[in-house]
């Protein structure tokens, strides 16, 4: 394998847990309303509008709108089929913040810390630039820059996401690695260049329920940011300098 | 004045002494191949291709081309005017990159580290994203997000480069404000609404040769970065907070 010299993760599942912290921030803002659900099913009923929402933008049929927008549509949908279409403004509102209040795996602020030493790090998630930056100050992540959907002005897996993040990086494609959780994000970045790792997340979706294994052929597949920032290390004992030369 | 959520900063010349640092590196590539120059004369009249350079992507003549791309176009004419049109091509290339290897001034790293405790920060230059990455890495700078003209896809002070910044910020504009060494840069931002703060560069030119004052109004004026974190202090004791709310 060629150096590589950058970086870009995908963020919800490969990151954060997302299940959790919608499961915890829907408890914290509907219980008080005297609202009980099953916490879990709706963080997943509200996940399964997002490719949905995605595939509005990317056929063209809607105009470029950012996750906030689409998770705010998403969740219009979700309170009505849940019975509750008399939340009000603020709780709504609110509750679509809950996507920046999420928390990172516990191998990921140790693991980018370790590989921005000597790699340039980016998100390059289908999430807006201010949900980023609300995920990266919550848990300690420092990156180099913002890149995915909102500066593709598309959403993954369309080309252009890959690509504007390596150009953004000024790296060929091949120079950059491509790091998910979901092989279909992957074989999509894969198609345009990228190198790919797989990392498990094998309770993103609840107990038992995530991928174990990516399931397309990928260049590394790893436990946790921290044991990928393990094989690298190995693969590229004199890694790339930080430093443009 | 209402209160901010975030500060966005212009670089060359506000944060980094642009003319020091290109008089250093052109010597240092340059002389190696037996030509002696003035150098800071090298590195303005360099300099002075910028707004012209711009100018062809603000007007609709030439399709948005990132500033890696300007500074070379730039760096062939003058490279001409100073009757140096036998440097060749490696020597040209890494030439060009030395506007990723400039040094910040000596109150930016700290100032910037003390006002990120109390809110957002991004840059919002006309540079593009990998310059800002180099910068920021060579001195130590944390930034919440990359912004600017290559986000915009347009350069300053067109309004679109400072309004694009607020909106990935999820700001409205006068909860924005930019900090800027040049009058001009913030003239244009505080015509499309956002707050305004001047840093005085009086050497930025050459001892002697920068703006001592903003010459427009401006909600605020300071002598450093760190003066600026001063000065807000005293006028929002209570921070807004860092994490969305």
């Amino acid at each position: 394998m060629p150096s590589i010299k950058a970086l870009i993760f995908d963020v919800f599942g490969t990151l954060v847990d997302w299940r959790t912290g919608i499961a915890r921030e829907a408890r914290g803002i509907l219980s008080p309303l005297g609202i009980e659900l099953d916490w879990p099913t709706f963080a997943d009923a509200w996940r399964s509008q997002y490719q949905p929402a995605m595939d509005q933008v990317r056929s063209g049929r809607l105009p470029f709108s950012k996750l906030d927008v689409l998770h705010r549509r998403n969740l219009e949908i979700v309170l009505m089929d849940f019975g509750l279409g008399d939340v009000a403004e603020p709780a709504r509102a609110q509750l679509n913040l809950a996507w920046h209040r999420l928390d990172a795996w516990p191998d990921v602020a140790p693991g980018l810390a370790r590989l921005r030493r000597k790699y340039r790090l980016a998100p390059c998630s289908n999430a807006n630039i201010s949900l980023m930056i609300d995920l990266a100050r919550r848990n300690g992540l420092v990156w180099d820059a913002i890149l995915g959907a909102e500066i593709a002005r598309d959403y993954k897996p369309k080309p252009a996401v890959y690509l504007s993040s390596a150009a953004a990086l000024d790296c060929d494609p091949a120079e950059v690695m491509m790091v998910a959780a979901h092989g279909s994000d992957l074989a999509a970045a894969a198609s345009v260049g990228l190198r790919t790792a797989f990392i498990a997340r094998p309770g993103e979706h609840g107990p038992g329920k995530g991928e174990t294994g990516a399931g397309v052929p990928v260049d590394l597949s790893a436990a946790s940011v921290l044991d990928l920032a393990d094989q690298l290390a190995v693969i590229f004992p004199s890694p790339s300098s930080p430093e443009v030369d």
